[in-house]
């Protein structure tokens, strides 16, 4: 992160240090070493991701106006949109210098690729805030491209680097893929189901951006005529009242669209563990799989 | 531009047919030639070169809450604030996958560094606005930083296809950075004296920011203390009335500021030229020439 112009160390260290759980960088140094991988390169490209990943976050929270990330003040809440927006896209160059460094163009096809396709993914769900109609097949290709995709590359690199055959690879990515998705469904449910204080975020931001998640997506489908109107408004008119967060929790407990969802990430989770077959077993993969249980399970 | 998200070729369509003098990527393409290259990779790479500086400028869009741009709306002004961050992230992605297709890890290394040195210089931009005792050495920094390093990477990356000496490269690596120097001066002096019908964009917009620039700079250092009080009042407070902008000129006058920026434009444009002594006369080299004398003398 550095850089003699202080402000981007200070505002990229302030989103680093407020935490997160790692999960992306964690998986291309888990991947690697689960390919039995012993050299170093591995570090730096785990560093890569992440700060694509905080690149995008930065991004996001100006794209939402988001004032907490990670239970602290967000960035732009501190220093403003302005910085947010340039910070991200230092951390974004930054990124390919370390991959051009790194060397390997195999690394930097699949994460410029992910980069392409992230932003796709927040385009595409910029398009479906707002509208309720959204079907859970383009929900599943909004959360594939803007989260999935990073952990696909994210575990692929590990490989990569570890030079093992196309198997492993594709493996590790497709692994990568599910794990992500069913990470997202999950980040869906706890901004309806968490406590406020683990989630590090507010509660009931997705409603009040009138974000079209899956559990909305599920109350919808199974709700009367009424209850769509009440969608209708909240949701894509942003007419909200301080009682409509709880009455559409409600619709969710009466379509029980919360516990499905969490279903639903538990298949992604069961093909993320299938995946790993082909690894003989060791703690390595242990951990990995340890990740899926984490991802469907936890409690923020 | 291609992509499935339909509103992505649209925005970027919008920003890329407004026109634009796409001097950056006539660079490359110029610089290629000049260097005897046959080849047709110089036009993929002027393209990761033109969509890097379409990246930067949706950003900057955003973060100078721009309305206009290159005399038609601006892309946020259309679309939106998120749209423009999303949209430039696509591009700048979408640039480094084009690199990474033509596989030359020097070009991506140049490109690259330019990016990250790019968003120091708009963070830096952002630190010195409003803020009047900013010096003409800090000033050059930042128009370095933000304009004339892509220009510089433009030109050399031309050389680098050509596999030409490293001299060459140098050679026209300087010539682009003192080309982009004298550009971005002249921008600045444009921003207070241009026709606003050929600027395609409001005149005034740096005053009204408080974006410290060398007119602003000069003027500042030779007023006296009522000239200062005034500086400080419309660039530091943003407190300012209809009236500011002309009596601003009107200083400008008195203390010849507009005319010797573009003097210092000159200097710049100069090295520029005499960097390109290394190679014989022919076509290309009068062309690259001509654009020195266009970036000192244009009405826009």
């Amino acid at each position: 992160m550095h850089s003699p112009v202080s402000l981007i160390p200070q505002l990229a260290g302030h989103i680093v240090a407020s935490g997160g759980k790692r999960l992306r960088p964690l998986l291309t140094l888990a991947a690697a070493n689960l390919c039995g991988y012993q050299g170093d390169r591995h570090i730096g490209l785990a560093t890569c991701v992440e700060f694509i990943h905080t690149a995008t976050l930065l991004h996001d929270d100006v794209v939402d106006e988001s004032r907490l990330r990670r239970g602290k003040d967000s960035a732009n809440a501190v220093w403003g949109n302005q910085s947010s927006v340039l910070v991200g896209d230092f951390l974004f160059s930054r990124a390919f210098q370390i991959m051009v460094s790194d060397g390997s163009l195999r690394v930097l096809k699949i994460l410029s690729n992910a980069s392409a396709v992230i932003a796709e993914g927040e385009v595409m769900q910029l398009l479906t805030t707002n509208d309720t109609e959204t079907s859970e097949e383009a929900y599943l290709n909004v959360i594939r491209a803007k989260t999935a995709t990073l952990f696909a590359a994210a575990a692929s690199v590990g490989a990569v680097v570890a030079e093992r055959p196309t198997a492993e690879e594709q493996a590790l990515e497709s692994f990568g893929m599910n794990l992500g998705i069913a990470f997202q469904l999950i980040d869906d449910v706890l901004d309806y189901a968490a406590e406020e204080d683990s989630l590090g975020k507010t509660i009931g931001d997705d409603f009040r951006e009138g974000k079209i998640t899956l559990p909305v997506i599920l109350a919808w489908r199974r709700g009367n005529d009424e209850e769509r109107s009440f969608w209708r408004r909240t949701l894509e008119e942003l007419n909200q009242t301080a009682q409509d967060i709880a009455y559409a929790k409600t619709l969710m407990d009466k379509h029980n669209t919360l516990r499905d969802t969490i279903d639903r990430a538990g298949h992604y989770g069961a093909i993320a563990r299938d995946s790993l077959g082909i690894f003989r077993e060791c703690p390595m993969k242990d951990a990995l799989l340890k990740m899926v249980n984490f991802a469907v399970h936890r409690p923020n």
